[in-house]
């Protein structure tokens, strides 16, 4: 995959068409000119590592941009910038109002064991986004844990007064670490509501996470207006693997829960836009897009740093091998999908969009790890057709071309006609980092984020290029 | 992938061969017993990662363990305990002797600008394996850079007296890194010789890394007998970036390169075997395999302690899922892979590989990362045969099955007739670590590592179950 010899092909292309080739013919030269155009965006990809060198400016300048914080107004300006330098045709914001959670200085839980012979211990805890805070003073109760809605609903009133525990981990059997998460995360997201419906005075939540240090990893949580709001951890794994053990010998053990989070009035805020104008087609849109604003722990390194480098890199890409398209190709950077999706749906919902056509909306919010290929939210003739596409992406082995979810922030615009897609990665190391001080530059390798965009760009060339619509 | 409703397929596959159902019938239930087979393997190796455990172990107790060293005896020791706690039938070792080379207390490069504006400066450096020593005050020389050995021969007298500096680097715009590696190899390996040949009196090496760190990477040399051996080292990329640009400015810059390394006589080593006996056919073999000795600067947790732990983790699979193997299944921990290969080459060449059949001999030599596949060095009709299981091995991502090199340690048993197949992965971050300080334990993924292993114990089982010979 050198792709130092490459021929001229697209004269040769032309030839063949005006002298009436057959179309078995035209079609091995587009082949041919697609693999060429492969070849040409790994090898100026991989050499420039322009993705991580973009990576590395967001995270330094915006690390903590979540949504209404000051470092996301300062992540939409380097957006701005990244985008025009990257050689996007247009660039602009579109506004939006987002929600405004903070978690405040002070966060701490302690365990109190009953006996005097036990010394208390620090939990290491952070808030879950949206909880709101404590008593200044702290909540202090005695701990009852469990593994499921079920075993909560089956302690009745033994649950009141108490702060819930809820440990049930992630199962590292599964093959896949996002069906792991998706059968533990009820915890994190529900675990407030169902505490409190028990009569619970505050709930602390294992994290979601495969691996096996201490380090707590924040995430959603939904309240309904109904039930009593109460303050909601996550608790870092050898943590609450302590607490569980201490809890199996001493059950009158409390837990001092302070924190000092709340939440503001909705805050302006902006999606963040830019694009090169198909040549043939510019109405019709190639969306490709991440999310701008991520949690405040780490860096949001590889949620969703990496899925906006990925989409400002595909411009690039474009851009330096002066490829240009025939229908436009635009790169979104979502503002607040990790508590609200406020930008997603603003999008969708814009006025702008009724001039447009959206064919394709590709998110990539997987994390920038090794391409694997691409998940299709469209009927079953799309997939089809995209799969023709497999033996192209085997060379960079993306090819994992299958059913599933575009991606939250395209949902909206993907409800309204468009082809959803997403990037789908190596996820292995995904849940060491997620929504956790781990997920920081330095945990994100240039060649993986790189082959994501490569990937991705390949995509938006063939989407381009190629009717995939009936 | 949950594996937790599995059937007991076995009696019912035996029911319907005694009834005589049609072949495809049989066909079928045969897949869903592998199915099942494969889902147990990922479900339970994922829940138990044993293989990193057993790598903390090794490289815990034996971090550098080059050929002849104190720690490849203890490397030894260990790799027989891990191959008896992981339920073997039997575990001996097989002796072999083997080069002994030490790289010696003092390693150091200082490079002294000819203007005396220019301050001296150190090189990060260590020497290539097999060097000579320096004189022990060391070697002090003008230094000729060079890309290519084409470069040094148009040198001509030029190079005479110098310290002769390899500088091309590997290619980041090769997909496969390994590639890159290929391209760029012969400067470390036969450098030392191309430049005495040309007069000079040392050589120094561009680390083979695509890392942008400043770790030297060593790896080995070749001498030659005609030609007068010269001391050879590795500089790290940044120095040597800047000792480049030096040079370019101020081609009367010294280097003052001081070695201590030497060669010992030759010393009295092994090979660690364990097996389960197959049941049906003891006497065939299936090897699997990795080398137990590595460089002497990180703890050769990639290269090869993932390999060693890979082969161990087969035996240990298959005894806690209780599978028994129809033809005989063999780990061996070869010795000398990284300087002399001379395990490989003693155990093909013991007078016990008489009474056995070597069907086919797997090695695992390129890393503890997520597995891709296999490389198979056989006929095409064998190659052809494990095609067939590509839709197995999907499941796993690990289906990239393709024509290549079984691995140096297998290399010479596959030429007395065994199918030689090499464990593919997934390969970027190979060379960031490779033959260096960060070659560590916490540079390997619990998950990737032990997704290896059962790419790895799934092809032995179905190796075991079937016949791929012609």
């Amino acid at each position: 995959m050198a792709g130092r010899n490459s021929l001229p092909l697209l004269p040769l292309l032309i030839a063949c068409v005006l002298s009436g080739a057959p179309a078995e013919q035209r079609a091995d030269d587009a082949m041919r000119r697609y693999r060429e155009t492969l070849h040409r965006l790994v090898e100026t990809g991989l050499r420039e590592e322009n993705a991580y060198r973009m990576l590395q400016v967001l995270t330094r300048r915006a690390p903590h941009r979540l949504s209404g914080s000051a470092d996301a107004d300062t992540a939409v300006r380097v957006a701005r910038e990244l985008l025009t330098a990257a050689g996007a045709d247009s660039v602009w914001t579109e506004p939006c109002m987002v929600p405004h959670w903070e978690r405040g200085p002070v966060e701490s839980a302690v365990v109190a064991p009953s006996s005097r012979r036990d010394t208390p211990f620090p939990l290491a805890i952070c808030a879950l986004g949206g909880s709101v805070s404590t008593h200044p003073r702290g909540v202090r109760a005695e701990v009852v844990e469990v593994r499921s809605f079920d075993e909560l609903h089956a302690l009745g009133p033994r649950a009141r007064g108490k702060i819930v525990f809820f440990n049930r981990p992630m199962d590292p059997g599964l093959l896949n670490t996002f069906d792991a998460y998706g059968q533990a995360v009820d915890q994190r997201s529900r675990g407030a509501v169902e505490a409190a419906r028990a009569g619970a005075r505050a709930a602390l939540v294992r994290s979601m996470t495969l691996a096996g240090d201490n380090v707590p990893h924040t995430g959603t949580l939904s309240y309904v207006d109904s039930v009593t709001r109460i303050p909601a951890a996550a608790v870092g794994v050898r943590d609450a693997n302590r607490l569980s053990d201490l809890l199996k010998r001493d059950p009158r053990a409390r837990v001092m829960l302070t924190l000092t989070c709340r939440t503001l009035p909705d805050a302006p805020s902006a999606n963040v836009i830019g694009e090169i104008r198909g040549k043939e087609k510019p109405d019709e849109i190639i969306l490709v897009g991440g999310h701008l604003d991520c949690w405040d722990k780490g860096e949001g390194a590889h949620d969703d740093g990496s899925g906006c480098v990925h989409a400002i890199e595909v411009l690039h890409l474009f851009r330096t091998l002066g490829i240009v398209p025939r229908r436009t190709i635009r790169a979104v950077m979502f503002m607040n999908e990790e508590n609200g999706a406020r930008g997603g749906t603003s999008y969708a919902a814009s006025p702008s969009r009724a001039r447009e056509r959206h064919l394709v909306a590709i998110e990539s919010d997987r994390g920038g790890f090794a391409p694997r290929g691409f998940t299709v939210e469209s009927d079953s003739t799309t997939l089809a057709r995209l799969l023709r596409w497999q033996p192209l992406f085997e060379e960079i082995a993306s090819e994992r071309i299958a059913a599933g979810s575009g991606g939250t922030d395209v949902s909206p615009i993907v409800k309204k006609g468009a082809v959803g897609i997403g990037l789908d990665v190596d996820d292995h190391r995904y849940f060491d980092v997620h929504h956790s001080a781990n997920d920081v530059v330095a945990s994100v390798h240039p060649r993986e984020l790189e082959l994501g965009a490569i990937a991705t760009a390949f995509l938006c060339y063939l989407l381009s290029e190629q009717d995939i619509a009936p």
